[in-house]
């Protein structure tokens, strides 16, 4: 394999520079992960390599983002596997730290707060999950930044990438860049899906047979909005709301269109009128032991 | 005056990477100030000035900081005087954005928490007054990141400096920076003080003339305790709370000898028993319409 792993902030400074002036480069594309790596994240190195001379994946499970212990043990962990899937699409360095690398002192003091933005949807069923995912994001776009100037002489560019499957993830992790003015763009990469149109996720291993079928409704009914909106139709979002509903092996948490940035609902052109402008059509549902979100975004 | 004005980060960006170019240069100083300049922002220029090949000074009165609205439109803004003083100290631009541009979307969203460490001391008479600091910060850290590279084809170092005047939001800055990893060094720069004592604030010009004479207690205090603690003395800090307390026209909040990077008192070094270690003294107090801040670094 030529991808390099590198364990500590400061390797991977000396390591991203090295390879900027290897290569000659004038662009660096940071993907962070939380290992467990399939398609979908394969999507956003690849993404990456095409748009960025130097390209490094982080790996690291953080613990400020899991409510509870258990559920933090029992992620999976396949770093093997996570560095040849990251090694075949052009990956330069994987950046695995340990916790005591990331939290030399414990849990920080001091930490990055996600607002109003942070507390619904899902941060409505997962309490300071957005506080803990912004704190670990904000110190990953930092141990990412090029650790050397562009080959041409100015400062390298830097990109972030994110998936649009973690939508209100990536609205927080924008606004954040934008209030804090992070040095970095964030490019979002749109949801990779089973050819059925399940959205990819680390979670679908836990779901049998019969939920992964049942699960489909999720995209379906996103699918059904999508459809409508393009056609200019009212999206008539009761009767997406009941086909989910329809289907017993699913409990709809959530399912709303909203602003892709605000993620306020957006009421008024949900229902009876023709759908007009841009909207992200948003769900959450537990099928099984598992909780599933996806969504799409809408614009006629 | 070769000292140049910018307002917008663009500007800022631009500039600075212009300079490094053509001073050769290789470090970045960054001396974030809220204007009103006195001799106390001279010394951090200087020693910007002195560390870096090229400075930038900020002068923002940001909004975000102040309890109340009164308090901020109170704050005094002295734009020409300040470019002078940082002019004659060898700053090369000042970085003086408008609350527009600071906060394009009105206020932040995601901010920075500065945990307990920022309730404390002088966050239990300002609440939320950190948070709004550090976030400022936070952004500023970011705008004045090097904009191009250094002249010997490494990455610019990068310094930002901040006055051990301000204790706790130093300790607050440099949690921040090693809990969110910002890509800088924060350098602390010892206080100013009048040939009496008196640490230099913008605040004291509000103070009577019979006001300075009794805010002398202060330093007169941090000083004794000083002196203790060099002659391995008890610190016996009742005593020194009773000189405070004998000056009529000083109504005391605090006085206590902490740890110098959480804050936390020393309860055990301060009274009976002879001082050994690091601590920091710190004193807060009313003197007429003002409140000032005081602090000593003891050692033993």
């Amino acid at each position: 394999m030529a991808i390099k792993l590198v364990t500590t902030a400061a390797e991977l400074r000396a390591e991203s520079a090295r390879l900027l002036l290897e290569k000659r480069g004038s662009s660096q594309g940071l993907v962070p992960t939380m290992g467990a790596l399939h398609s979908g994240h394969a999507a956003l190195a690849r993404a990456a390599v095409e748009q960025n001379d130097v390209v490094v994946a982080s790996i690291f499970v953080n613990p400020l983002q899991f409510g509870e212990a258990a559920d933090l043990d029992r992620y999976p962990r396949t770093l093997e596997a996570d560095m040849a899937l990251l090694d075949a699409e052009g990956v330069d360095l994987v950046f695995a730290p340990s916790v005591e690398e990331v939290y030399p002192g414990g849990e920080p003091l001091v930490r990055v707060t996600s607002g109003p933005l942070g507390e619904k949807w899902e941060g409505a069923s997962r309490p300071g999950h957005f506080d803990g995912a912004l704190t670990v994001v904000a110190k990953l776009l930092h141990y990412g930044l090029p650790g050397g100037p562009a080959f041409d002489g100015g400062a390298a560019a830097y990109r972030a990438y994110f998936g649009q499957k973690d939508a209100q993830q990536l609205a927080l992790v924008k606004r954040m860049v934008s209030d804090l003015n992070f040095p970095v763009d964030i490019v979002a990469v749109p949801t990779v899906r089973s050819e059925e149109g399940l959205a990819l996720s680390s979670r679908n291993r836990f779901l049998s047979e019969a939920e992964q079928d049942a699960a489909l409704v999720l995209s379906r009914a996103l699918r059904l909005l999508e459809s409508r909106a393009l056609a200019r139709e009212p999206l008539d979002l009761d009767s997406a709301v009941a086909l989910v509903e329809s289907q017993p092996l699913v409990r709809l948490d959530y399912f709303d269109v909203v602003d892709p940035g605000t993620l306020e609902p957006l009421a008024e052109n949900c229902q009876d009128t023709p759908f007009r402008g841009e909207g992200l059509a948003i769900i959450a549902a537990k099928v099984g032991p598992v909780r599933l979100i996806d969504n799409l975004p809408l614009s006629s």
